[in-house]
């Protein structure tokens, strides 16, 4: 069976401050070359190659970014670059985007996945998007990847598994029983352990149809008002109007056709400088270096350094260190502590914004 | 008694790689805001300031330098910049600059002194000077000061001081029993105890008459082939061929009418990053900032974080860390092991010249 006629919904309102210094206001995480040579929206757009074509990737961002996402992925027609009047959390996102899919072609099915995640091997996740693809396009099913976990994770919500109802490619489809919040560790060890749990990476395939039957049914206000929409002016004004809601949340929870098909390769959501501890290949010493500049490490073990293409770090008898260079601005901080960039940040805010 | 006719002799020769990689081949220490906001070079000529007039002020240094000197005390006649040939370690530096105060004033007192060290307060480092100017012109000695320790230190040279023969406005005027190189620690532990050593901060001060009799009796090849010159040609071939020696081993350690002037003010040859946590203020927790840059610390202890200007240093929970920043390259490592920056040097050597 052919895979169905394929959109993707590229999801990239990011913001936020976990990556500073790298991470700026005007440029947030997904730009960067994270975990790779490339930015993360753009290796985000190079793991659908092949699948999707590239006039059917549709971006949805924040105005202020749309310039920078245009820069990103060159090869995409602008007018495939969604631009939000402001951020008002996935759900209108999401609708946006099925009512755009809907003007092109009113069949088909779309990937909806975030600009920001890491996922290995890009050949996996095809076949598992492939998969995913032409069992939802037959089921009218919402499906949600949901990755396998390897530890008891608090920064993630999770999917409580149910019956298998079915085989895509091989790959088990799964009823959803729930979704959990992000949980203490007590618990998280609890779902670890139980092995019915799944991370909610946030990455869905669906028909047009599907999902916009269930934001119809769920959000029908948000979906009304989109349909209004004559003309960017119109878009201005409704969209502050529309609930901020996640996806997860405002459908999903409530929906009894959502489906989890659970992929066990790798998978990370990239939530702060500690995670790249999880990506990418370590020297011998356990060190990783992300972002195309050159590591030296003397005595050095298990860092994770991080700097732009040109540039050096040079370790030498340290260890489980984070260090970053980026423009003006130089951060060392434990990887343990790595979430406490955000400490910094107001700071700054407060002391010396320039550096923001 | 007035201080007789002053000259200057700054030696700014220095290369060398511990300062990696904020200094770098082309601009060694003495250029770097180490310390302060100004050059070390800069910070040299204004401790001087309202002693020796600028006229007077002779810079010793490489070819490669002269131009970087130049920039960096703008306020002296270029002519006052010597440029050497090529290295030869200090005592035909000493020679070069007498001759050249010779041919401009036979009378006369000289200070010679290194670029790159840092003295505090400067009020009373010319105070030390004018009384040593006032005794080397009445004397004809050689005079060096000896910096009284306040720890055993292994990184410097001493010097054992003997009887007092005089006072210069109120300062002791000590005999020299003898030089004696960097020592191992329980050595240097018996020198602090004794009361007897001071360090050997390679500042001179002596009369152009007396250093140029010691030379003539000491280092009488260097003296003539220098006095020989009669072209830029002429220094550039002579040059390479003359003895390289410090001019304590090659004249000091050898005459017979050498003092030493004993002071106790805060002085640091500099030799590492580490050096850096003597010098300048600390914040509460003991992190202190070098090179005009901005710091911010949280939960940081003991770091010594250096860049320039409009860069920040950001440090959360670490400690004991020196950082640093510098044009394309970042560099984090444990204050006591500062020195080791020169492995990292090696390293980029062979692997990726273009840091360095």
């Amino acid at each position: 069976m052919d895979v169905p006629p394929l959109h993707a919904v590229v999801m990239a309102g990011g913001s936020g401050t976990r990556f500073w210094p790298a991470s700026r206001g005007a440029r947030p995480k997904q730009f960067l070359p994270i975990g790779g040579g490339l930015p993360l929206i753009a290796a985000t757009h190079a793991r659908l190659r092949g699948l999707v074509p590239d006039e059917n990737v549709l971006v949805v961002t924040a105005e202020s970014q749309s310039a920078l996402v245009r820069e990103a992925l060159p090869m995409l027609p602008p007018e495939n670059v969604l631009a939000e009047p402001c951020a008002r959390n996935t759900a209108p996102c999401v609708a946006l985007a099925a009512l755009e899919v809907e003007r092109r072609e009113r069949s088909g099915v779309q990937i909806v996945l975030p600009a920001d995640h890491v996922i290995e091997p890009a050949e996996s996740f095809r076949a598992s998007l492939a998969a995913a693809a032409r069992y939802a396009a037959g089921e009218e099913s919402l499906v949600t990847f949901g990755i396998r976990p390897d530890r008891p994770a608090t920064g993630y919500g999770y999917i409580e598994a149910g019956d298998q109802v079915a085989r895509a490619d091989g790959i088990p489809v799964l009823a959803v029983e729930r979704f959990v919040e992000k949980p203490e560790l007590a618990r998280a060890e609890e779902f670890l352990a139980s092995g019915r749990f799944l991370w909610n990476a946030g990455i869905f395939v669906w028909s047009t149809s599907a999902i916009l039957a269930a934001l119809e049914e769920h959000v029908p206000e948000t979906l009304a008002a989109l349909r209004a929409v004559r003309s960017p002016a119109d878009l201005a004004r409704v969209y502050p109007t529309l609930a901020a809601e996640p996806i997860d949340v405002a459908v999903l929870e409530r929906a009894r056709n959502v489906r989890t098909m659970p992929i066990d390769y790798r998978w990370s959501d990239v939530g702060s400088w500690a995670a790249l501890g999880e990506l990418g290949e370590a020297d011998e010493q356990g060190n990783r270096l992300s972002g195309a500049a050159r590591l030296v490490a003397l005595d050095a073990r298990d860092c994770i350094a991080y700097a732009e293409e040109g540039h050096v770090v040079a370790l030498v008898g340290v260890e489980d260190l984070v260090v970053v260079h980026a423009k003006n601005a130089t951060l060392v901080v434990p990887r343990a502590r790595a979430e406490e960039v955000k400490r910094i940040v107001e700071r700054l805010r407060n002391d010396a914004p320039e550096f923001l």
